[in-house]
C-alpha cells in the first residue's frame, strides 16, 4: 500500500471559513456499541451484497461494456454509474476504518472496470458511449452527467484517502479536468439538473490545492436560475441560488446543492452565501422537517412541500434526502461549529436514515411514511437504486463524523462507545467513550495522554438533553450546561482524566406545530436521540392507529436484548377507541365502539417493518387529562 | 325569437340506453326557496360581472381581435375562448327560464364577435390565429383547441334550444364539421389533452341527427392511451379508456372524460364502456371522494391522488372538479335511473360547488380546502378563469336537474320550493314543491293535472335519511322507503293528489373510514344535504382547530335568518384543548395547557370564508365517551 491520507469526510484542514476540521475516520474506532454491530453488518452483508446486486442488474457490467471489454447493451438507467461510485466510496471508508485485503481486491477490481471505461479525453461517462457519444454534454437538465462525474470524484477522493489509491484518482481528476475545458473559463454555461458535482469539485479543491476546481464549482452554482439545468422548482433551478428564499423542489437535489454552497463558503467566505443557507435551514427545520429527521414530504417530485405539509401516511421523505439532511449539517457545523446542526445530524442519523436499512442490513427503504397500513415494506434493490449505497457510504464513514477538532480543541459530536487516537497539533489525544449510548445517557470519557497538555473538550449537549450533568474526575463541574450547544470544558488535561457526562434520558412526548395540521392532538414518543413508533406486531390486541395515549400517561422503559437486535422498548398504558372501520365506503354515521384500556408498547421508529407486516404508527392521538374533563 | 326547443341538459330523449330523460330547464321554476335566491344573484350579479371580466382581461377582445375588428396581441392563456363559450352557456340556460331583453342583447354581442373570428373553414379559436395559424392541431396534448371547441358547441347547443339561435348553433355545427374532416373518418387521430369535445360531440349528434358526431365522440375516446393526448396520467391518456382501473390524474380532465364516455353509452349501450365507468364511479366514491363531494385532492396536476389521500388543510379540490363531478352523476344517473348518483350530484351541489361562489355571487374559490388558517380567501378572478363561469353554468341550469321522467312516470330528483308544469307524453303534469328543504326535510308535492292520469311519482329517498315518512292525501303510504333510492308511487292520480315526505334531518356526526389517516378519531357535522364546518369567526373564545367534540354530544339546531343570507346552525359543547402552539419551531416537549369546556357554533360548510378572515375546520377531533374511559 502506498502513503495513506486522512480520511476526513470533508476536508477542511484548510479551509479559511470553517471553524472546524474533521477528525479522520480511521482515528476513530466504534466498539460494541449501538454502531459497531450496525458498521460490522455494513462491512459483512450490506457493501458485498449491494457489489452483487450492482453486478447483476449491469451496472459494472456498464463500465465493462463501455471499455469494450464486453459486448451488448447499456443496462438501467442514465445515471447508474453513480450507484457504482457511491459503493467505492462507502469501501473506502471502511478500508480506511479497517483494511481488509478482500475488500480491498474487490475494489480494485471495479476500479479496474471504471478507469478502462474512460475515453481518452477523460470523459468518463458509460451511457453516453458509442451511438449516444453525441449527445454528451446535450441536455444538462436531465441527463445526470455532472451528478456521475461528482460521485466519480467524491469517490475517488475518498479512496486516495483511504488507502493511496491513484489510478481511481488520476481517472477523477482527469475527468474534472475534461469538464473544466468544457464548463470552465473559456468553456460554455453550465449547471446541473442534479447538483453534487458542486461539493465533489471543491473537495477536489481541497485534496489537489488547484484553485480552477473551486472556480468550476462557483460557476456551477452561479449558473443556477438561468434556465440551465431545467429552469424548474424540482430542479432548483427556477431562481439564482442568492434569491433563494424558501427550501423547495427536490429534496436531494436542494440539499446537495446546498452542501456544495456551503463547501463554496467554506473556501471563500461569501457571507451572502452563508445567509441563503442559514435561510434555508431555519425554514427546513422550522417549517419542513419529519420528527425522523427526513424531508421532502412529496411524493410528486420527491420534493419539499409547502411550510407544513408533514403528511404521515403519505409522507415520501426519501431515504436518500435523510443522507442529504445530514451531509449538509455536516457541513454547516463545520463552517460555524454550531451544535444546532449536529442535533439535525443525530436526529437524521438516529431515524430517518438509519430506518432506511434493515437491521440485516440488506433491505432498503426509499420511501419513509411515518404511519402505514403494513403493506409498505423494505426491499432488496430499486431500479433506481440511489438509497442503498447512500446509506452505505454514509454508515460506513460514521466514525469520522464523531469528533472534530479546532484551534482551540477537541469538539465531542456524536456519543458511542468508541476508541480514537486524535493527532491534536503535535500531540495525540487519546479518547475512550464508555456508554450504552442511545440506551442510556450516561457517558464516560477518558483521557489519554502522554504529556500534560492545554485544551479544550467541547462536549455537545444534544438539545433534547434538558438536563445534562457532568463531572469531571468524579467532582461535579458547575457551568451553563444548555442543551443545543458545546459545553467547554478549558484546562490542562493529564492523562487518565476522566469526565462523566449524564444525558437526561427520559420518555419525551413529544409535540408539533399545530399549523401541521394532522398532528394536531397527537403525539410522538422520544428518548434521547431516537423517535419511537408503535407497530401492530407488538400490541396484538388493538389496531395501532385506534390507540390513544392519555396526556399525563405514566411512560416506562424496558431493555429488551432479544428483540429487535436488543432495543429499549416504551411501556404505557392508554385507550383503544376501536375505529369506526368502515368497509367499502368512505363516510358514514359515526357508530363509536366504545372505548377500553389497554397496555402499549412502542419500538424505535427506525427498528419498524424488521418482522410481519402490521400497521405502525409514530403520531398517535392523545387525549386530554381526565380530571380537567370532569371540571 | 324563433321557435325555442326544450332545454334539456344532456338530451336522452332519444339515446336508446338512457332509463331517463330530463325535464327542461322552462318546465320548472324555482320560487322563493333556498335556490331561487342564489339563481337571482346568478342572474343579477354573477352573470353580468363576469361579463365585464371577460371584456376587461380580453377573452372577448381576442374574438373581436381575430376577427380583424381590433388590433392587437392575443391576451391570456390559450384556452381562454372557453371561459366566454362557458358564459354562453350559463346565459343560455337563465334565458330558458326567463327571457330577459338585455340579457339576450348582450349575448346576440358576445355571439357575434365569436362568430365574427370563425374562419372560412369552419375553424374557430381566437389563440391559433395570425402567426400561430400554422401551429394548429399540432399539440393536441397541451393546445386545448378541442376543449375550447367542445365548449363552443355546448354553449352552442345551449343557446339553440334556450332562444332558438342559429348563428351560434351554425358557427359551431361549422366547426364541427371542420373537426370531422380533420379528425374524422378520413382524417388523422386524434385525442384532446383535455376531455370535453366527447360530450360537446355526443350532444350534437343528439340535437343534429347526424351519426358522425358520435362516431366522432367515440373515436375520440378510442384513441386515448396512444401517446396523442400526450400519453401521461394526468391527461388520462396513459392507457386506453376501457383499460382504466383506477381514478387517477387531473380530476376535471378524468370527469369529463367519463361524462363523454357516459354520453357515448347512453347512445350505444356498450356495456364494456359502462363496466368501465361503473368501477371508476366506485373507486371515486369509496377511497377518492371529499365529504363535501369534492374530488381532486392533489395540488400537483390538479388530480386525484392516491386511495384515501384526501388531506384537509392541502385539498385541492377544485370547484371546476365538483363541478365536473356533478355533470357526470348527472349522466350516470340517467343512463341508470340509480339514486346513487343523484346522492353524489346533490352532496357535491350543496357543498363543493356552492361553497366555490360567495354568497354575494361575484367572487370565487379555485381550491377548496377542509381546513383553514383564514388566509385562503376567494377572489373576483383568476388568470386562469375556468371555475367561476363553470359555477354559473351549473347554476344556471339547476331547474333542468330537479325533475327527469321516463316511460312510466316522473322522477323527483332534488327538492326546493318550486312550481313546475312537466310535458308527460301527450299531458302536462304540474307538480308544486312546498319545502323549506335543505333547512327542513318536510316536502310537500301538490299535483296539478287536468285529467286523471296513470303513471308513477318516483321520489328520490336520499342516502342521508335514515327514516322517510310518505303519505297521500293525508294517508300514511306504507312501504319499503329505502335511503338511497326511489320510491315509487304508482296510480291513477288526480288533480289536487298531495304527497307529503318528511326526511328525517337530524344532525349527524359523521365519520371517516379510517384509512384516510388524518380523520382518524375525527368527525364531521351534517345535516341533509349539507356539511357542516366550524368556523373563527363565530367562536371566538378559542382557536376551532382546537375544538373536541365528545362522542355522545347533544346537537340541537338553530335557524339564523340575519346570519351569511340565512342559515342553520348548529349548536353544541365540546372542550378546548389549547394547542401547544409553538412559534418558530416544528417540535417541542408535549405542554398541554389543559381542557375547559365551551359552547361551539358549526355553520354550513358552503358558507365558509364569506365574513372576516378566521380559521376554519370541517373534521373535527373527537374525544371518547368519559364513563368508558373512567371504567
Amino acid at each position: 500500500m502506498e502513503t495513506v491520507l486522512p480520511t476526513r469526510i470533508v476536508d477542511t484542514s484548510n479551509s479559511p471559513y470553517a471553524k472546524l476540521r474533521p477528525v479522520p475516520i480511521e482515528e476513530v474506532e466504534l466498539k460494541h456499541g449501538f454502531w459497531a454491530k450496525r458498521l460490522k453488518r455494513i462491512r459483512e452483508v450490506t457493501v458485498p451484497s449491494q457489489y452483487e446486486l450492482l453486478e447483476k442488474t449491469g451496472r459494472i457490467y456498464n463500465f465493462r461494456r463501455a471499455a469494450g471489454r464486453e459486448k451488448g447493451g447499456f443496462q438501467g438507467l442514465v445515471f447508474n454509474d453513480s450507484d457504482v461510485y457511491k459503493w467505492v466510496e462507502a469501501a473506502g471508508f471502511l478500508l480506511a476504518s479497517r483494511f481488509d485485503e478482500k475488500l480491498h481486491s474487490l475494489v480494485e477490481k471495479v476500479v479496474d472496470d471504471i478507469c478502462a471505461a474512460q475515453d481518452e479525453d477523460g470523459y468518463l461517462n458509460t451511457f453516453f458511449t458509442f451511438g449516444n457519444k453525441a449527445k454528451r454534454w446535450s441536455n444538462l437538465a436531465r441527463d445526470h452527467e455532472l451528478y456521475c462525474a461528482g460521485h466519480l470524484i467524491q469517490a475517488a477522493i475518498a479512496l486516495h484517502r483511504a488507502t493511496g489509491d491513484q489510478k481511481l484518482f488520476n481517472a477523477a481528476v482527469r475527468f474534472a479536468n475534461h469538464i473544466l475545458r468544457v464548463f470552465g473559463p473559456d468553456g460554455k454555461p453550465g449547471a446541473p439538473g442534479h447538483p453534487e458535482i458542486e461539493m465533489a469539485m471543491v473537495e477536489l479543491y481541497r485534496e489537489t490545492g488547484d484553485p480552477a476546481y473551486l472556480s468550476m464549482a462557483r460557476k456551477f452554482i452561479d449558473n443556477r436560475g438561468r434556465g440551465i439545468a431545467g429552469g424548474d422548482v424540482n430542479r432548483i433551478d427556477h431562481k439564482p441560488f442568492k434569491e433563494l428564499e424558501e427550501i423547495v423542489g427536490h429534496a436531494v437535489r436542494s440539499l446537495y446543492l446546498n452542501s456544495g454552497a456551503t463547501d463554496l463558503y467554506m473556501e471563500t467566505g461569501d457571507k451572502e452565501v452563508w445567509s441563503v443557507l442559514e435561510r434555508l435551514w431555519n425554514n427546513m427545520v422550522k417549517c419542513k422537517m419529519y420528527v425522523t429527521g427526513g424531508v421532502g414530504s412529496r411524493y410528486d417530485g420527491e420534493a419539499f412541500g409547502l411550510n407544513y405539509e408533514l403528511p404521515s401516511a403519505q409522507a415520501y421523505a426519501e431515504t436518500c434526502a435523510s443522507v442529504a439532511n445530514f451531509m449538509w449539517n455536516w457541513r454547516m457545523f463545520l463552517a460555524s461549529g454550531e451544535a444546532k446542526y449536529v442535533d439535525v445530524m443525530e436526529l437524521t442519523l438516529y431515524n430517518g436514515v438509519l430506518a432506511g436499512i434493515s437491521l440485516d442490513g440488506e433491505e432498503y427503504f426509499y420511501v419513509n411514511p411515518l404511519a402505514s397500513r403494513g403493506n409498505h415494506r423494505r426491499r432488496k434493490w430499486f431500479e433506481c437504486a440511489c438509497c442503498p449505497p447512500n446509506v452505505a457510504r454514509l454508515l460506513a464513514g460514521l466514525p469520522g463524523y464523531f469528533y472534530s477538532i479546532s484551534e482551540e480543541g477537541v469538539w465531542v459530536n456524536l456519543y458511542d462507545q468508541n476508541e480514537a487516537r486524535i493527532r491534536f497539533k503535535d500531540d495525540v489525544v487519546e479518547i475512550a467513550q464508555t456508554t450504552d449510548y442511545p440506551w442510556d445517557g450516561k457517558v464516560e470519557i477518558l483521557l489519554g495522554l502522554k504529556r500534560e497538555l492545554a485544551f479544550s473538550i467541547n462536549l455537545r449537549i444534544p438539545a433534547w438533553s434538558n438536563r445534562t450533568e457532568v463531572s469531571l474526575n468524579g467532582s461535579r463541574v458547575n457551568g451553563d450546561v444548555k442543551p443545543g450547544s458545546y459545553f467547554r470544558l478549558d484546562r490542562t488535561w493529564s492523562n487518565g482524566d476522566r469526565i462523566r457526562v449524564n444525558f437526561q434520558m427520559e420518555v419525551r412526548k413529544i409535540s408539533c406545530n399545530p399549523l401541521v395540521y394532522e398532528n394536531t392532538g397527537r403525539i410522538s414518543l422520544g428518548r434521547g436521540p431516537l423517535v419511537y413508533c408503535i407497530e401492530g406486531v407488538d400490541n396484538p390486541g388493538f389496531d395501532v392507529w385506534d390507540l390513544l395515549i392519555p396526556e399525563d400517561a405514566v411512560l416506562s422503559v424496558e431493555w429488551i436484548p432479544s428483540l429487535l437486535d436488543g432495543v429499549m422498548v416504551i411501556r404505557g398504558e392508554g385507550y383503544v377507541a376501536d375505529s369506526d372501520w368502515i368497509q367499502d365506503s368512505l363516510y358514514r354515521v359515526f357508530n363509536p365502539a366504545g372505548t377500553r384500556r389497554t397496555e402499549f408498547l412502542a419500538i424505535p421508529y427506525y427498528a419498524w417493518a424488521n418482522r410481519d407486516p402490521s400497521p405502525m404508527i409514530t403520531w398517535v392521538r392523545s387525549i386530554p387529562r381526565l380530571e380537567n374533563i370532569q371540571k
